[in-house]
């Protein structure tokens, strides 16, 4: 993979295909200018002596000197020749922002795979084709083919877009919201680098500070995951917006990129794994990347909000409160020192409303805030003020008081995000107050606490290896189902306890079973004909004696042929009759893009009732498991709830852990396995795979 | 209550207290000259000659000609000798900005109270005190007092801010999204007129066509909802952002107008039944009432999107699933034209991304558009373009393009909601045009589809009056709890099935209650002292004859009597032992400030796991008795699940509306009424009234 340097922060610029005649170049020369790119760009024009004022040259090899990065905006039928001519000039990287390629099906797939031959073999990096370019403030290069209004603030946000056309609106909002860039890269069609590669050439850049996405599918989970475990170890938070989490946009999605895009709960589940900070809108993604950009991670969900108003503060508490922010009450020396700085008819109090009085006051916001600040309840405080549209009376007073409530987020340690009270875009003047302060100004109340409350927590780090387990169990060369007593021999030997039980083939090989193992037993009819056994009647519970059995091996073998006639008969169960518990179901799924999931959930009556289940992917470690059942809804019917009792949910775990370690331990081959019903009992008591059914590849 | 047109629609205007060294002053003179307030603005003012270049009267009453509205930003201790100037002018109305009223505690109510009692008599409405005054952009009265960059435009919103500091940011997000006005009033201490009053007549204004209100509470219930159904009638719909919501909401509306909150369930459930459009932010409320303004109420929640962009067609379809709005599949007719306007490597569908190609053939959304707007499968139909910042190469083809995408909705007959791709701002040039072309613009794709989800659908109608139920049981004089049988007897005269029971006193009686009843039963001791029965052992079940009865008599009596010594025994009840069925809980609760309100949920191991239950408020009718029952998460286990049979849920229903009858019939007497468990039979089977717990008010 050649370097990305030189494709992305260039000393020198060839637009290949430049003419004045078109929009996409007078408006690329019009945004490097507008940007001061400090070093040359060259025009490419075979047709043109001169292009915008500047000489033409027939061909990239007729450029003098280095070109670090060609800008390719040429038809589809001579994009090869170009490429031909990138490599022959050693040019560091192309942008391909010709389209006609793999998005428009089998010969454009043709012509793009011959473009990155070409490419690859002159080891030169190649953004897109079909994209619409990148911007690189900090170094002053604007490649890209749209309108921009202004210049784009500098930053530390190092994102990168799937969808070329989505450049625009993002540019504009962080522009207008005054929102810094480092990288921004339309990926296009991801010929030779995916989003996944520039996330990771990102990572490693000093100034970035912060990770961001718009992705379809996610090509290579494993090295995005690692990459997820990079940005952690350097402290970047990733945030991403994923489409095609629904029915509809799995569709979109396809359609648009062709990009694989996983089972959505699978990749809600991997997403989650790798730590990922999740946002659903661009609004949100945006908002969430210039939060983290300024503050980094926010530590708690604890938050203090002060304003100049008791509707916010009102708005603010029902909205954090639904999203699960918490407003710790303020401590008694902290409302003794507010009751000194507020008007005697306020109430200090989590959220603060200051009142009015600062109209008469300037200074009350920023003291009661001060005070606020001290308070050891909340971590993270969030100041509702105003950033002024024009300097008014006494402008260096207006950015002094500003600036000092910022500075008292520094001093005092708290994670301080400043906000307006609505969404409303800074002015110009305003946004040049806050450049000039280094200040982030959060769009508005409602996106601050959604932000906070999104990107709180990190997810768990991912159990990248775990102890073999201790034996694998050995499996049948073919593939398919396994039969109930195949499937409990499996779970058996991986470590999973299954009831006393002998497969009987005659009636009194049944009795005798039904001796050792104790009355009463379950006697269950086994053909690999028949699935569903109960339906077709062929289980009979609660058999008391000897006589009880023959009646019941009769009537389940008569009725299990009579269900299905001709069906293959294996023989009959015998097993111990076992009860008093919580009937869970358990097993392993396995994705074609992320591998084998851990999945638990409700059995019997409530599998319907609650819908209710978690999923990881294997391997789990202890800790996993035990988050994975109190994240069920019915877990206070494993916790034990009025009148019942608690269930063994420490085997329950043990049990995951055996079922991740079989996922693990058997790849490939395991497709999928349930386990239902695994009763749990009482604590202390284990729990028992009373069922089971595997499905092997072949 | 004073006509308000004279108070928000004034001819005239006084400013009492106006003053060049006061910003308040300064501010709304600037305000209402760049409204071009047509009529006379005089200045009272009795310690200068002249105010702002003009006369200064000495007092209201030296003012010459008629004063419809008098603004008043005097010092709290002169305001009542100015109210008595209004009142001896006949001024229409006075708007109070002056504070240190109610908001201020004992003293200041006192004041508030007899300004009050100054203006009624002399028929002068009151707005505020302590407000910020109020806009009538149509009227060209800016009656504000804080600063205002532009003009702000005129629309058919009527709205009411009961947190008057709110007022400045939500002109300023209108404006700056080209959301137009009716009339914004900021209602402060609401002394005189409450938000409920400003709504009523916003309400009869034909300009207003839609309704909005920030409320920390709802002060006349009744009237509130009579309110809606009016506005329903009228076809204005009503949208709330109501604070107070959450534990921390509600402490601080508290602390901010003192205003009853009511409990958070209550105003959901009263809220609901008035059919407002709910709203969890300012930007939420605002781009609601622009929607609507603009559109009326979604039709339904089928929504085709058009857009030049895959990925936002992907994160439309994400955030639109997600809010349960369906994108229908095109028909196959559509498909068949779509390709024939779109390029070739285009895929069509819904949502529909027309491709970048658009760069290159201009009229490639709007042809796709139209295609689009013939599908009968949706009835909304979001069109996400860019509006221009400024006037292109060629402005009126700019604007012709964006006039038709609009036009292709009218002409449809579709839900046509035009968008950005984000929440950026118009610039003014956008805004000008949208103005020039009279069109709405939705603040980006997610809060466009937020709004359209939020507002589809309109709460039931409420159920004014019901025949008053056959018989309302006589009641005991005094309050407090009854015990079992006195609950039960009212609940079978309420009509409720209960068991086949009797209270029996000897061993002998209730063996030969037993007899009459017919075996198996259920026994229970009954004692005003003991609450929890089955906590003290004072409960037998199952059972099945004489001898079996008289143990279980003397062991649940003993039982009793060691849990509660001294305990008043009033005898032993014999019932029918019932089961087979699901165990419900149902209900009445009566809120203070809403009334009674109708419960239902699971019983038994569902109660706590589920935690799912429907409150209705009373009375309510067959309709919506199902809708709670449908509505509740454990549903499919009364519609029947696999393996088990449906419930009779008409019957539960039936039981219902009784409820809801008596709790009409009985009014405050009857404060909380428990059917626990209400045993629910397979279809067909009734229900059954197994315990009951009946609270009245003495």
């Amino acid at each position: 993979m050649p370097s990305l340097d030189r494709l992305l922060r260039p000393r020198s610029i060839a637009l290949v295909g430049a003419s004045e005649s078109s929009n996409w170049s007078r408006r690329i020369v019009e945004n490097l200018r507008m940007h001061e790119f400090p070093g040359p760009v060259h025009m490419v024009n075979p047709r043109r002596p001169t292009v915008f004022g500047q000489p033409s040259y027939p061909s990239l090899r007729d450029v003098p000197g280095d070109v670090d990065m060609a800008f390719v905006m040429v038809a589809t039928e001579v994009a090869a020749d170009v490429a031909r001519d990138c490599a022959a000039k050693s040019v560091g990287g192309a942008v391909v922002l010709t389209a006609g390629f793999a998005e428009v099906g089998e010969q454009g797939h043709a012509l793009q795979q011959e473009l990155m031959d070409i490419l690859r073999g002159g080891d030169v990096a190649l953004c897109g084709p079909n994209c619409l370019g990148y911007v690189n403030p900090p170094d002053q290069v604007a490649a890209y083919t749209l309108g921009l209004s202004e210049r784009i603030p500098c930053g530390g946000i190092g994102m990168v877009l799937q969808s070329g056309a989505l450049l625009g609106p993002v540019l504009r909002y962080t522009t207008k919201r005054g929102i810094g860039l480092r990288l921004l890269v339309s990926s296009g069609n991801e010929a030779m680098l995916d989003a996944t590669d520039y996330l990771a050439y990102m990572c490693e850049d000093p100034k970035v500070t912060v990770l961001g996405a718009l992705l379809e599918g996610i090509r290579r989970p494993g090295d995005f995951m690692r990459l997820c475990e990079r940005a952690r170890d350097l402290g970047k938070p990733v945030v991403l917006l994923k489409v095609g989490q629904s029915e509809v946009g799995r569709r979109v999605a396809l359609a648009h990129t062709g990009a694989l895009a996983g089972s959505a709960r699978f990749t809600d589940v991997f997403l989650r794994r790798c730590g990922v900070v999740r946002a659903d809108s661009l609004e949100e993604m945006i908002e969430t990347l210039g939060l983290l950009a300024a503050h980094g991670r926010p530590p708690s969900r604890r938050v203090a909000l002060v304003a100049a108003s008791g509707g916010i503060c009102g708005i603010a508490s029902d909205l954090g409160s639904s999203l699960g922010l918490e407003f710790p009450p303020l401590q008694a020396e902290t409302l003794t020192a507010l009751r000194e700085v507020l008007p005697p008819f306020a109430t200090p109090q989590n959220p603060l409303d200051v009142t009015g009085f600062g109209a008469v006051r300037p200074n009350l916001f920023n003291d009661a805030l001060a005070v606020v600040c001290r308070d050891p309840g909340a971590d993270i405080v969030v100041a509702v003020t105003t950033l002024p549209d024009a300097p008014g009376p006494d402008p260096s007073a207006q950015e002094r008081r500003l600036a000092a409530t910022a500075e008292l987020g520094r001093t005092s340690g708290k994670y301080m995000v400043l906000t307006g009270y609505t969404a409303s875009e800074p002015s110009a003047y305003g946004r040049e107050v806050l450049q000039r302060h280094g200040l982030h100004f959060a769009g508005g109340v409602a996106a601050a606490l959604r932000t906070i409350r999104a990107s709180a927590e990190e997810g768990p780090r991912a159990v990248l290896a775990r102890d073999a387990p201790a034996r694998v169990p050995e499996l049948p060369a073919t593939g398919g189902l396994l039969d109930e007593v195949a499937s409990k021999r499996l779970l058996a030997a991986a470590g999973l306890p299954v009831p006393r039980e002998g497969l009987a083939t005659t009636l009194a090989a049944a009795q005798a079973a039904a001796r050792e193992i104790g009355y009463p037993v379950v006697l269950k009819v086994i053909s690999p004909d028949i699935a569903h056994k109960t339906e077709a009647g062929a289980v009979a519970t609660g058999i008391g004696d000897p006589s009880a059995l023959a009646a019941a091996y009769d009537r389940i073998l008569t009725s299990a042929v009579r269900h299905r006639a001709g069906a293959r008969i294996h023989g009959v169960l015998v097993a111990e009759q076992a009860s008093d518990g919580v009937e869970m179901l358990a097993g392993i799924q396995r994705d074609p893009q992320y591998g084998p999931g851990v999945l638990v959930g409700f059995g019997g009556i409530f599998t319907e009732v609650l819908q209710d289940s978690a999923l990881r992917l294997a391997p789990i470690d202890e800790a996993e498991a035990h988050a994975m059942l109190r994240e069920l809804r019915g877990w206070p019917l494993l916790a034990g709830t009025r009148g019942r009792p608690a269930a063994d949910v420490d085997a329950l775990a043990r049990a995951l852990l055996m079922l991740s370690d079989l996922a693990v331990g058997l790849g490939p081959r395991l497709r999928a396995l349930d386990v239902n019903p695994l009763l749990v009992r009482p604590a202390g008591g284990g729990v028992l795979a009373l069922d089971g059914l595997v499905e092997l590849a072949g």
